[in-house]
């Protein structure tokens, strides 16, 4: 099996209310890939920095797997930086800049050895590169596309040719309402199906999630965190996470998907537990085992019968 | 075993985006009255009517096998009114009257006959109400109640006074969240805990509950209902399904009040399925297991191993 994640690769600057760091590696394609990598190896990244990128940073990609061929460095360039704040309710968040960079010219190659990818991720970019991603590859047995609401408004036709090529879409709760104009999120799930995936997924945060296909509807919990200390790469962890799982077990069946939603659940769930990547770079798999069992536990319970 | 049920009972008129309703049966005691219904029998009533309460009612409660000797019949007096509409997102209401009557002046009598039962249930009242009905009755094997943020902003002291004798709290989320000044739902939780009651359920709407207890947090899934026709009684139907799945059981273990959370959860997915109780009093006891095993087969996944 192999796996290719096409994203962003930032420098954050992050405050919440329990600290701030700066300057901290971030970006889609990172958070994917260091999830993923816990279920396969090596995981093909394609993404774009400037020569300001850290030594120490493609360092520690390597050191994990991460196979950096699909990497462009701009050498006269800088990296994508962002700077975000986030609210004593965490679920709202101000960014303070995006300073785009040479993320803004980002023209994703694919390697002629990437091009025989089975799974692919494609991170919350444009959906035009997204696309473009796909025409320089052969089919792949799985397309896993992210996206957010500023596409949305923006790019919407794009975004639907892209979806058209889309196997599974991750989407946020208020995403999905706002790309199909319906509130039930069943009946929005329903609505994207029509537009190509076969599968959405819905993040709703501390709600959990949703899988929903043309015969499966299946409800994650949310794992149960009393201290969230950074929100930052959850919704991308959990996509290195689910993906991750898939490309491992090589089986798109509904009863692995949700499976993959767990643990996709879970990565988020370390990934917030610190700030920036702190928490989710220190995992090891006995933890992950541990979590998807506690997810289990919460959301378990016994038939009874009315008499 | 024995339930004993004190709340409101109302005439309402409702407008949902799927039509209206006019001068319907309803009120917190009759929706958990008839959910719980489905569990126990008789359910003893405590509540108060005018005289233009509609003999048809009081014949179709009599019917269900409710025990209306605690009901107050105020002959020169009207009941209890109020009239809501619901938007197109049918988390937001508007309220377009609410005429107390002879709700404003309610004083909870509990007849000798009632004052030794096991299981209660204390609808949305005024909290002072509420610990006037507790008073009144040999201390019960359970004691469920409601609340809602009316009585957190007006009688926060009232409330947490009755918040010590009672040992199961069904609260909304954002009721939750404004009952403790905590967004964090588990830590609201827990803090609820600390002002008396052993167990706490919150009710997430589409994103269905938690049951909160100092050793158990377990989240139940929501129903994934495609429409929803009238949001009017959920929450007490849920109240009544939760409180008489226990009495029947006479069981208030961590693993039964799962149960019971999903028993509630039915019998509230039933409820808004059509307009004011026209779903809820139609039920059979097939339908509610069925559906009870629909919640399992939505939330179930198997255990997956990292190699």
């Amino acid at each position: 099996m192999s796996l290719l994640v096409v994203g962003s690769l930032a420098i954050d600057t992050i405050e919440t209310p329990f600290g701030k760091v700066e300057n901290v590696l971030g970006g889609s394609a990172t958070y994917i890939s260091i999830a993923a990598g816990y279920f396969v190896t090596p995981v093909r990244l394609v993404g774009v920095v400037g020569g300001d990128f850290s030594k120490e940073y493609i360092k520690m990609l390597e050191e994990r797997d991460i196979d950096l061929e699909g990497l462009q460095i701009i050498k006269d360039g800088k990296t994508f930086r962002w700077g975000g704040r986030y609210h004593y309710d965490l679920n709202v968040r101000d960014t303070l800049y995006t300073d785009l960079n040479v993320f803004e010219f980002f023209n994703p190659v694919i390697p002629d050895s990437y091009k025989k990818t089975t799974y692919v991720c494609l991170g919350n970019i444009d959906p035009v590169l997204q696309s473009r991603v796909l025409q320089q590859i052969e089919k792949p047995r799985l397309v896993v596309g992210d996206t957010m609401n500023f596409w949305i408004k923006r790019k919407k036709d794009d975004l639907l040719k892209t979806l058209k090529s889309i196997d599974v879409l991750i989407i946020n709760e208020s995403e999905a309402r706002e790309l199909t104009n319906e509130p039930n999120l069943i009946r929005a799930g329903k609505e994207i199906i029509k537009m190509g995936p076969r599968v959405i997924v819905i993040k709703k945060g501390e709600h959990g999630a949703l899988l929903i296909t043309a015969s499966t509807i299946f409800s994650a919990p949310a794992y149960p965190l009393e201290n969230i200390y950074d929100p930052t790469g959850a919704g991308d962890s959990f996509a290195g996470g689910f993906i991750g799982w898939i490309a491992k077990t090589d089986d798109t069946s509904d009863e692995n998907l949700k499976r993959a939603v767990i643990y996709g659940s879970a990565l988020a769930s370390f990934c917030v537990e610190r700030f920036s990547l702190d928490r989710l770079k220190e995992l090891d798999c006995l933890e992950i085992t541990e979590r998807f069992r506690e997810f289990k536990a919460i959301s378990d319970f016994n038939e009874g019968t009315v008499q």
